[in-house]
């Protein structure tokens, strides 16, 4: 997809509202049965954030020729679904037996705001919503892709590694590569792919976008490492230094803070190159816009 | 399907082996990372029990005429995924911030076992694996059906009011219905619903199987508080008395043991009447079973 007229920035702010729109619609109302917890799933998936994760697989799909007409019904529920399973990892990875953090987005955590009961079911809640709406394309294929992006040789084995990580004393770059593109790329590298599988993309574009994913997704997590070290409390809305506290294996802590952003830098190149099918394309954007993010 | 040959013992415990076989077959394998993840998940999903979701499954599937050479891309994974979820279920439903208990099954709980980290993640872990599953058998429905039987409509509703009546001095039966037919009849009920589905049943039977469903689904909860009073600690596997302990919601603490048992009964009674189809069958037999448990 050309988007020579569109400016990048109207993309992002354009369909983050887009998808604010989505989520509102396919969260479960507060007026019905069980209140407590609708509210709680409201509270946490609405409370902003850069709706990187759909956006992305919207952006794949167009590149891919998914046609608008049949949005609604495909790439719609997919990018709720997409969102969804992001806030229900947020939510249990902050709950006390886990990261144990108060802020999430420059308010009170889920458990903090409900107690910790609500704040693991409310994340229930929420895995089970985003599978119900991904079943709803029609595609089993996006179902287990998401499965595969989410489980335990995903995004849940990022999480465990990451924990398991925690206070040793010598962590190896191999060991923080295999956590970060677990724990973040697996996910961004999966809503990538149901963006151009509910696309029909050809296998070859699907392979390429595949490790455009994986790039963007492994540069995401380092710069969140160097944004929890230099970034801007405010434009982050949440604690900096919390991976220093908490002894956290990180791309600085390993390979040290110039080689760091170095190694980001070169990810989104590679990323760069890529989809550099056309002279501009919302995937190069979208690419560009995380190697220079501050929040 | 008539099994006037087949005893019901013997279909149980013939199948109790099936649901065995396939959760050893589908759970992520010890030797894979993350190893404690997985070994975790098959702890708790393989510490025993009746199975009686997945043979509810098995029995309408076979009960709707499905065929046996398609069971290995249909009805099979499906079953693993409905045990899944039920254990999934479990693991969350013990955890401190929740009915906190130590032992399930005659063993220690997955958080007593491998701390409340692992098990946040380790439940979550199976709920994947159940939604990956359920799209291996090509259904969106089948996924749709899950989806509806576990989320806030459902047994996560069921939990939710569960724990907000603890405690609560006067619960009335039309509350402890409403957390019994979701914490536990809905998933019982869809358990049937999917089996019949993935046997493409007609409209007909399929209401009727839902009904059914239901009914034992609510009995099956109404003899859980029963056995909670007067039920034998060692056949149950878990300690008796938590329910008043922790000043649960139940049946005979809201209408008494006496009418309690008789609507046990009549549920049972009326679950029989919807599969009066021939001389004996496996649902039949499944609804005298559920109805005279003692575990």
């Amino acid at each position: 997809m050309t988007v020579a007229t569109v400016d990048g920035i109207e993309y992002l702010e354009k369909n983050r509202l887009l998808v604010e729109d989505l989520l509102r619609r396919f969260l479960p109302s507060e007026d019905a049965k069980p209140q407590s917890l609708h509210r709680a799933m409201r509270y946490s998936t609405l409370a902003g954030g850069k709706r990187l994760r759909p956006i992305l697989a919207l952006a794949a799909y167009q590149y891919c020729g998914g046609r608008p007409e049949n949005a609604e019904s495909t790439i719609y529920p997919a990018m709720a679904a997409l969102e969804m399973v992001h806030t229900y990892s947020l939510i249990h990875d902050d709950l006390p037996c886990m990261d144990d953090d108060d802020l999430r987005r420059g308010i009170p955590t889920c458990h903090k705001k409900f107690g910790e009961a609500t704040a693991v079911l409310a994340g229930d809640a929420l895995h089970v919503v985003a599978f119900q709406l991904m079943a709803q394309t029609g595609s089993p294929q996006a179902v287990i892709e998401l499965a595969e992006a989410i489980g335990t040789g995903g995004m849940l084995g990022g999480q465990v590694a990451d924990v398991e990580a925690e206070g040793r004393p010598s962590n190896t770059e191999q060991e923080v590569e295999y956590i970060h593109t677990h724990k973040t790329g697996m996910l961004i590298r999966g809503s990538v792919r149901i963006g151009a599988l509910l696309a029909n993309a050809d296998r070859e574009t699907l392979d390429r976008l595949t490790a455009y994913g994986l790039k963007i997704g492994l540069a995401f997590q380092i710069i969140d490492d160097i944004l929890d070290i230099e970034g801007d409390q405010r434009k982050l809305g949440k604690q900096v230094g919390s991976d220093t506290k908490n002894q956290k294996a990180t791309y600085p802590g390993v390979i040290g803070m110039p080689a760091s952003k170095e190694k980001a830098s070169r990810l989104i190149d590679q990323a760069l190159a890529l989809v550099d099918t056309d002279d501009d394309n919302i995937l190069k954007f979208l690419a560009r816009f995380i190697g220079q993010r501050e929040n």
